[in-house]
């Protein structure tokens, strides 16, 4: 039976392409693996796997009777449904242990760097297998995407000299240039509803037994999103009442000024205060140099809703 | 601050030297980092730390406002109390991925391998960090503990080449007779009573919501045990009263006869019916090739469980 390997829901760049290059791997050493994705790709990941030449992965939502590899994720929230019901046999992850567990020992590692991608890349030299020109474009992609083109707080050391060699396999001369290429794509918001934006990038935790959801959408400038606020606003309060959230924070993220606005609807603003120390004002609070939600968002809220 | 790198709870060999060789390797780059145990040693583990001259590690059982390295185990239950209250900063295990989580990425290798001990050689290897003759000592110890001499169901052929490459450096001519040297500590019995050899190796499990303890005592013949079942079975019937326990279970393994008597006190013993497929008679059910309670036992009650 084939695995199939699959990133968190609301795929993003590095989701969707460490897929494919896990996927890939596997089948070099001998496992049928496919790659699969659980929902639309945004406009950055589609730009990415037509300029290094990839198919869009298979749409796969549901575990029940399959295997599976989990990659950048370890969240039952922002996995397959039904993940009891299928067979999880690794996990390749870079972000806080999340609650999945397994009835059998599993190969599952996760590192604290930028990307998925370049646990990925360590992966393959483990094996000694070669990474391909169209391969190294890919995970050169998530990195950028995943760490804002270099800059967000997540990158290590070892993601810069992962995205330098892999530029050169794939010869990327001018590695910034690539990143803004994508991030405009990424800012690209004409024809887009509020609620497709909202979900473009949209995770869900259980945080001390409360339901919170947190998206990001990243722009190359915040006054990109000024018409889109308020629907987005009334999207977060609909979808908070709908699925019995206790908060959604959406995370405005201005890549060039590298700050954060963070739209918040929630029962208790008291968490907004406890993790950053800043009231909210109005309907959002401005959080300067935040740009990870992983690094600077999850462990502020994971912490307020636990004291 | 130092980081304490633990193993789980009735630490066994591979607990104690996993944590050991690990503290090693980290202060090696850099860290500084000290070994520790939650417990008392068995004899198997007092005899190989003498052996290959190294102290007993410092005891630990609570991690509050400590940071901590978790090896050979990813149970909370099987972990420091208040584990929430210190800071974890990696993981290095071999077992079914537990139920720990963190705010924070963190590294966390689990390989399916058959002890801790095998990881860690190869995260020397990874950091390029040579293992002495004595560190080499304790890790083979480890992985013939585990793997009982490279016969058990765990065993791969990591595990296999490990143990071959350890043997060299730590000047071991008969791993064999290491090995049988190692399980005549742990089936000394005398003197010991039926509470000590119940908790000598006895794991805590959340399965589908029920608490599930399972011990292992590992001899070298079951009739070593004849004089001891009768103690054994009423300390598991108290503890199952005093600590609402669904269900205790205490594999007697005979490592010649490569088999297990499974003692058994539970709410209810269709769950061993489920999981082995077999009825207990008296107090116990007799499974025959039955040696590892990681691959044989738990992923056996745990699916019993969740059906
Ligand atoms: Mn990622
Ligand atoms: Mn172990």
């Amino acid at each position: 039976m084939a695995v199939y390997v699959v990133g968190h829901k609301s795929p993003d760049t590095d989701s969707v392409c460490s897929a494919i290059a896990y996927a890939e791997l596997k089948k070099k050493v001998g496992v049928d693996a496919v790659p699969a994705r659980q929902g639309d790709l945004n406009p950055e990941t589609t730009f990415v796997l037509e300029k290094f030449g990839f198919d869009v992965p298979e749409l796969v939502t549901d575990a029940t009777g399959k295997r599976v590899i989990l990659v950048d994720h370890s969240e039952v929230a922002q996995s397959l449904d039904n993940l009891d019901k299928g067979e999880i046999v690794e996990i390749v992850d870079h972000h806080k242990i999340g609650d999945v567990t397994t009835p059998n020992p599993i190969f599952y590692l996760n590192m604290p760097v930028g990307s998925t991608a370049t646990v990925v890349k360590k992966l393959y030299e483990d094996a000694g297998v070669e990474i391909s020109k169209e391969i190294a474009g890919i995970l050169l992609a998530s990195i950028l995407s995943d760490t804002v083109i270099l800059k967000s707080a997540t990158t290590t050391d070892i993601d810069r000299k992962a995205a330098e060699e892999l530029a050169k396999i794939a010869g990327v001369d001018d590695i910034q240039e690539l990143g803004m290429e994508m991030f405009k794509r990424k800012s690209e918001l004409e024809g887009k509803s509020a609620k497709d934006l909202l979900f473009r990038d949209f995770k869900n935790f259980d945080m001390s037994g409360n339901k919170v959801g947190i998206g990001q959408i990243e722009v190359v400038s915040l006054s990109l999103l000024d018409n889109f606020k308020d629907a987005l606003y009334e999207e977060m309060q609909k979808l908070k009442e709908a699925e019995g959230y206790h908060s959604i924070f959406l995370m405005l993220t201005d890549i060039i000024q590298e700050g954060t606005e963070l739209l918040c609807v929630t029962d208790d603003p008291e968490v907004v205060k406890k993790a950053f120390d800043k009231e909210i004002e109005g309907r959002s609070v401005w959080l300067p140099g935040v740009m990870s939600r992983k690094k600077q968002v999850v462990p502020n809220f994971e912490k307020a809703f636990s004291s």
